[in-house]
C-alpha cells in the first residue's frame, strides 16, 4: 500500500488503493454508507456535510457512469462540483498535472476525484497536494479502483455478512482489471473464505500479483459451489490477446449463463462492475435475473462515494 | 397516442407526445406555467418543488438551447441536474440505452429528459422505466417535441385565448419537423378554428399525417388573414430535397417577409422554434419586428418545462 | 475605453476593458474582493448575494482554468451557473451571436461571461443586451482580459500597496497578449511608478499601443531593480515569428531564471497568468520559488471574479 493515504494516526488522508487498507477504516466507511442509505430510505435527499467544499472531477479517461456517480454523491452531500474537462488528456502528465492540481487548490477546491489511464496518477497527485485537499482514485490504469472494490464488498456484505464462510469467484480479463485488483484486496482484508480467479491464460497476471487466490482454469469448476461470481468486462480489443477467435468462443468458455450459474450455490450472487457486454461475458438472462446484484452495485456505489467523500473531507 | 404516458387514472406519467393528450392535462400544465410565470414576475427566483429529485439531460443529439432550457427549469425548481454526455451517441440504442436508463435509475435519478434522432426513443425508455422515474421527450426524430408544442400553444394563448376563432398557418419543412407535428396535435386539441399547412411538395408528409389541416400550396394564400404564422427552420441540407435551387429561391416562395405579413391579420403573431435562419425562412425585419413572439416563446419555454417537471415529479 | 461599460452615473454596467476605467471603480472592486477574501479566511464558504441570478459561461475559445474560476466564483456567490457549450465556435459571430444572447436573455439569464478569439466580441454583445443582463469579458483576441488585469494589480497591491514607488516589468509576447494590455491599463490607472516592457522585436506592438511604458530590449536591464516581473506565456506556434530558433534560445534571452531574478529588487514578486511553460519563459526554480505569486494570483482571481459578478449583478 502507498503510505501517502494514511495519516500518522492511521486515519484516511486520501483514497488511492485498497491494498493493505486497515480493516477498521473499511468498516468505518461501510458504517457511514449504511447510515446514508438508511437516511435515504427514510426520505432524506440531501446532506450538508460537505457544504463549503468543492469537489473536482478530474477525468483524463472518459467514464460517464463513474463520473456521474461521484457527481451525484458530491451534490447530495452538499458540495459544489466542478467537472474539469481535459482537452488533450493523453499529454497531461508530470509537471502539467501538478500545476493543474496546484491551480485548482489555489482556487480552494479540496476534493479531487481522479481517473487516468496510467498507473499511479492518483498517488502521484496525492503526493503533491499542498493543502488539506484530498485525492480519491477513480481508477488508474490496471492498478486500482478502490471505490469499486468497496462497493463490491459492501454489496456482498449486505446479503452475506459472514465473509469467512463465503467462496467468491472473479472471472474474466483479470490482467487489465483494476476492479479485480481492488476486489481481491478488500475481500481478503475482510477475511473472505475462498477467492477463486478464472481467466484466459493470456489475460491472467503473474501469480505473485494474486496472493491468497486460487487460480482455476475451467470456469465450470470455478463457479461450482460459489456464493458470488464477479464477472469482469471484456474490452473487445483484448479478445485477440486472449487467443479467443470470437465473442461466441469467449462466451462459451468464460461467459456466465444460466447453466453455469446452476453449478453455484443456489443463492449465488451475480455481480459485474458494468457496463456489461451482453452475451460476451454474461448472458442477458443472468444479468437481468433474480440473482443479479448489478444494479444494486450501482446504487450502493453512490452511497459508498458519499461515505468516502464525507470521511475524507468532513473532518468528523 | 402512446398509452405509456398516462396512468390508469388519466394522470400524466411521462410526456412523450401531444397526440391525444387530454385537454384537461394541457390546461393543467398551462395553469402551472401561469403560476410560475406570475411568481417570477413578482420576484420569486427559485422553488423547492423538486428538492431531492435528480434530473438527467440525456441528449443523444446536440441541442444547446433546449438542453439549457431544461437545465434552467430543473435548477430553478430545486432539482439536482446531471448533464450526461454521450460519447458515440449514434450507437446508443436498444439494450445499451436500457442499461443506461437502469443504471441511472439505480443512482436514484428520477427525471429523464431525452433527445434522440430516432423516432420513438423516449417512448422506448418510458416503457422500460422500473422506478417512479419519469421520461420527458425533448425531441425524437421527426415524431414529436411535446414541450415545444406546449410552449407554442401557451404563447399563442397568452395573446389570443379564443382559439375557436383563430386561424394559424404553419410553413416550411413539415416533413422533417417534430415541432410541426406537436403543434398540430396541441392546437387541434385546444380547438383551433383553422389550421393551415404550407410546404414545398417534397417537404410535405402524406395527407393522413395531417388530419384536420388545410393544405395550401401558395404561401401568400396561406398567410392571408392568418392570426399567427409559425415558421419552421429549414435544415440547409434538405434544400435539395425541396427542389429549391438556392436559399434565395426558397425565401422567395416560402420565406416570411414584411410584404407577406401584411396579408395576414393586422395583429398576426410571428412564431418560430429557433434557431432562425435569417433571410432563408424569415426576414430579419419580421423576426425582430413588433409582431414577433419568437423570444417570448423561448421565455415561456422555461416556464412550460418547469411546469412539466413539477407535474411529473412533484406528486401534487 | 468603450462607453458601453459605464452608466450615465459612471457606475459599472458591463466589464469589457480596463482602458480608462475610473480608479474609484477599480478600488471599489478591490474593496469587495478584500471583504470576500476576509470572509473566506474567517470560514465563510458561500454567499447569497447572487441568489436568483443565472450566470452563463459563453466560452468560444477553450479555457478550462478561467472558466473554472468564473464557475466557482458564481457558485460561491449563490448564482445558478450554465456552461453553454458552443459546437462550431469559429462560425459563431454576428447575428448568430446576437440571437444566442437574446435567446439566453429570454430564458432570464443575466450574467454573461464571454471569451472569444476575435477582438471586440464582449463589447459587441454588451451593445446588444436588451435586459438588465451584464457582460463580462473573459478575454477577446489580443485586446483585453480585464479580470486578469484586476487580479494582477490586486495581487501586487496585497504586497506592495504603494504603487507610485513601484517598478514593474512585463516580459514576453506582448503583441498577442490581452493580459499585457489589461495589466498596462490598470497599473497606469493606479499610478504605477515605472512600467517596463520587454519583448522580442517581432512580438512587440506599435509604440502608440504602449503609452507610458518604457520599452527595453535587454531583459537583464529590464529586470534590474524591478519590484515585480510579470512573465507572459509564449504560444509555441509564435516562436517562429519571434525569430527565435528554439525554446532554449528564447529562454536564454527572455526567460526568467534565478540569475536574472537576483538583478531585481530583493523582494521582487514573480507573476504569470498561467499556465506556465516551464523552462521556456520561466525557470521552475523561479516559478515555484519564494518570490513567486503565481498561485496567489489564481487564488485572488476567484475573489476578484466574485467581486465583479457582485458589483455588476447585485445592485448594491
Amino acid at each position: 500500500m502507498t503510505a501517502v493515504q494514511l495519516t500518522a494516526q492511521q486515519r484516511l488522508r486520501h483514497l488511492i488503493t485498497l491494498d493493505q487498507l486497515p480493516v477498521d477504516i473499511i468498516q468505518r466507511l461501510f458504517a457511514r454508507a449504511d447510515a446514508l442509505r438508511e437516511g435515504w430510505r427514510a426520505g432524506q435527499r440531501s446532506w450538508d456535510t460537505l457544504h463549503g467544499h468543492t469537489v473536482v472531477n478530474l477525468f483524463f479517461e472518459p467514464s460517464t457512469r463513474t463520473r456521474t456517480s461521484f457527481d451525484l454523491a458530491a451534490q447530495r452531500m452538499g458540495a459544489d462540483v466542478i467537472n474539469f474537462d481535459i482537452a488533450n488528456s493523453s499529454t497531461v502528465k508530470g509537471e502539467i498535472l501538478i500545476d493543474t492540481l496546484h491551480t485548482l487548490e489555489a482556487m480552494n477546491c479540496d476534493g479531487f476525484v481522479v481517473r487516468h489511464k496510467e498507473n499511479g496518477t492518483a498517488e502521484f497527485l496525492a503526493r503533491h497536494v499542498r493543502t488539506h485537499a484530498v485525492v480519491i482514485n477513480a481508477g488508474d490504469g490496471n492498478n486500482a479502483h478502490p471505490t469499486q472494490g468497496l462497493l463490491d464488498a459492501y454489496t456482498l456484505r449486505s446479503h452475506r455478512p459472514d465473509f469467512a464462510n463465503l467462496c467468491v469467484t472473479i472471472c474474466g480479463d483479470v490482467l487489465h482489471s483494476r476492479v479485480a485488483r481492488s476486489d481481491i484486496h478488500v475481500l481478503r482484508a475482510l477475511g473472505i473464505g475462498e477467492l477463486r480467479i478464472c481467466a484466459p491464460a493470456n489475460l491472467l497476471p503473474p501469480t505473485h500479483e494474486l496472493p491468497g487466490c486460487r487460480l482455476m482454469d475451467d470456469f465450470d469448476d470455478a463457479v461450482t459451489g460459489a456464493d458470488a461470481v464477479i464477472m469482469l468486462r471484456l474490452q473487445k480489443e483484448r479478445m485477440t490477446a486472449a487467443h479467443v477467435p470470437s465473442e461466441q468462443a469467449y462466451f462459451a468458455r468464460y461467459g456466465l449463463d444460466a447453466r453455469r450459474l446452476r453449478l453455484a450455490h443456489p443463492e449465488c450472487l451475480v455481480m459485474h462492475p458494468g457496463p456489461i457486454n451482453r452475451e460476451v461475458e454474461i448472458a442477458s438472462a443472468v444479468a437481468d435475473g433474480a440473482q443479479s446484484r448489478i444494479l444494486q452495485q450501482v446504487s450502493n456505489g453512490v452511497f459508498i462515494r458519499m461515505a468516502v467523500l464525507a470521511e475524507l473531507l468532513s473532518g468528523t
